[in-house]
């Protein structure tokens, strides 16, 4: 599908993340009022809630809630057809253009909320080059890549309930460590704050405990994706994570970006998942292209500084596909809900200006960022300000995210 | 506070698990009624949802939901002044026996529910023998515990999903394994199937993402516990848990006990943990006693056949207690909330017959067991049932959990 224009002039500029063609899903507030269900059209949201409140949508009861969560749960005719009348609503010569006018509001006035109501977050552990690289510090590098990894998309359960939009501020965890040369550990705050540059695939339809689902059963499943950035405490990380994996390290924050960017909108862009360097079991092969050429930045900024951009890479350094983690991750009968947010895994490509980690870019603190106003940086300090951006480029056109951002806050006493 | 006697008969016998002093919360149904709050007494069952709307409970609006997130919510007060209302409703001479006489059920008609909405499931590793003869056979004798398991109480996120009650039959888990001797991993139904005997602590209310907690904060926050079982395919976890953890292996079910014995009916069974083999960081120093002497047991059964009672321990064989598991899992900043559930982990005393695990118990397969009815197991088989047990015992009378049982069907093809 080429590039659609929008009576929503600034929707047609190919420098905004959200043309006609991406329609992500947010949720908004303006002075005060409850959230609400809104979607992105070139700088301005348009309140949904109050279009099928006005009986423009085609749906009924699904938008009125401020979460996504039911329309996740309708499943994928509805997420269809309610796309298609968002496009028809939106595109140039729409007749319901003065109707929905007074519908629009500016995203500068508006307060972004979560999304969706998180039922269970996983992360998984996707690039082959952020496992290596991980692998080669903590473990040395002829046991860099632990033997399961070219067999499974390897995960763990992360933590729910510390999910964030985009903006919250993240308070810099307290935790147990131990330095390498001392014979006790101690407690106090994290040393070692880094990120991880993730994407994330949200689920829809839900699936039943007993139930599993092949990969192309899973791809249906998934109703979009955010930019996910999983804070991590290298430190605390180090000294807990053996042999039960990440538990603290990773449960003070995560956040994501305000807008899900629907499977439907990045089809356009979908790419398969590399080539395998052994066989995977058939369980997991793959059916379809479920990766993304999608371009991922990673900014920095101290207090007051300007923005320094310390990373690139793209989707495509994924092994494995958010239908294939999908896939294994119900391979035992695990139930599956609406709203699991499954994490990618850190994205890394081969070079370290492509790591998706401080831990990887310094490589484990030897070797120093330099930012633009000319401080330097080998793990995150309190201030700094860490965003994430993300995009799809089209013919004329580009599909994005908008920002996932977060600045530190002093550790609490 | 000694042995208190009821107007309902049954509730009087040294042998019920649910006398007067224990009034345990559970959800309930008869005849294909929705599921509505009850409190065991006896072999009966108080509906309290119709108790709080004739206006006899002292609560409002919290107890007619068929779940008691509500009341969890409602916090420790409230908690202790129904506890309080419950105890003169069901005491001997109560003036309202003939009201709530026809607000009981017996339990026998009755089908049991899952008592709370699970919000997240975190499962621990606090039993210090469990923890060594685990490691001794995973990882040798000289490795058996980790360095960091005297100083956290570790613990990793599990999998809320699947957390059923009683009674639900548990589906063989298919999954990915690798032979020792293999060169490739297969797909394919657990060889290797495995109960863990556990105590669940529930929290009731909630903290805040940034907050942290102290050991007697926790403690407060905790409303009740269940008997847990979580099922555990060892050899998918062999070949998945290195680096990130179990995933698979313990996501496909989880079983927890119909009725929450709270947290004050247990208060006169408290026990201090073991004294400590090295002192913990002062953010986890016990403040009152945090465990209870509650005996537990484990029993299975052949298809068709007489239960074998294959072990028995004691909750006290714990090095941690829930308040201190809790208070680490805030430590980072994680928010914790109503109805997040904590497995203490695998409760093993210090032999054969007081291993909570079958992997235990036959030591990873090598010492079968040998059931009354002449059968052997090493792990489990389809159509075996287990179920555990858990009580204290007061003078002349006890307070337990019921059951927490499950019967495995065969893997699906």
């Amino acid at each position: 599908m080429g590039y659609m224009q929008s009576w929503v002039k600034c929707a047609n500029s190919a420098e905004t993340d959200f043309p006609l063609n991406n329609l992500p899903y947010g949720v908004f507030s303006t002075g005060g009022t409850d959230p609400r269900c809104g979607v992105a059209i070139g700088d301005m949201i348009l309140d949904v809630a109050a279009a099928e409140a006005a009986g423009l949508t085609g749906t009924t009861d699904l938008l009125g809630q401020g979460i996504w969560n039911p329309v996740m749960a309708a499943g994928p005719q509805v997420w269809a057809d309610f796309r298609n009348t968002l496009t028809d609503l939106l595109q140039e010569g729409s007749s319901q253009e003065e109707e929905l006018s007074s519908m629009l509001h500016p995203v500068a006035d508006a307060t972004l909320h979560l999304p969706l109501r998180v039922a269970e977050y996983t992360d998984f552990y996707a690039s082959k080059q952020h496992a290596t690289n991980v692998g080669t510090m903590f473990r040395g590098r002829e046991n860099a890549l632990p033997p399961n990894w070219l067999h499974i998309p390897i995960g763990y359960n992360g933590r729910a309930s510390t999910v964030v939009v985009s903006g919250t501020d993240i308070v810099r965890p307290n935790g147990q460590t131990k330095a390498l040369d001392a014979d006790t550990p101690s407690f106090g705050p994290c040393k070692r704050l880094d990120i991880e540059l993730e994407m994330g695939a949200i689920v829809g339809t839900p699936s039943s405990m007993g139930d599993t689902l092949s990969v192309a059963q899973a791809q249906e499943m998934i109703f979009g994706y955010v930019l996910l950035n999983d804070w991590s405490a290298r430190d605390i990380q180090a000294w807990e994570y053996q042999p039960l994996g990440p538990f603290q390290a990773k449960a003070f924050a995560t956040s994501i970006s305000p807008w899900i960017v629907t499977a439907a909108a990045l089809a356009p862009f979908a790419k398969p998942t590399p080539s395998r360097e052994v066989a995977l079991l058939p369980y997991l092969a793959e059916n379809a292209p479920g990766l993304y050429d999608l371009t991922l930045t990673v900014d920095m900024a101290a207090p007051g500084g300007a923005p320094t951009r310390i990373s690139r890479t793209n989707m495509q350094e994924l092994y494995y596909s958010a239908a294939q983690q999908l896939a294994h991750h119900a391979s035992s009968g695990c139930a599956m809900r609406t709203g699991d947010l499954l994490g990618s895994g850190t994205i890394s490509g081969p070079d370290p200006h492509s790591y998706g980690s401080m831990l990887e870019m310094t490589w484990g603190g030897k070797n120093p960022i330099t930012l633009a106003d000319g401080g330097a940086r080998t793990f995150i300090e309190d201030g700094d300000t860490l965003t994430l951006t993300g995009h799809a480029l089209g013919d004329g056109y580009r599909v994005g995210f908008g920002h996932c951002t977060g600045t530190i806050l002093p550790a609490r006493k």
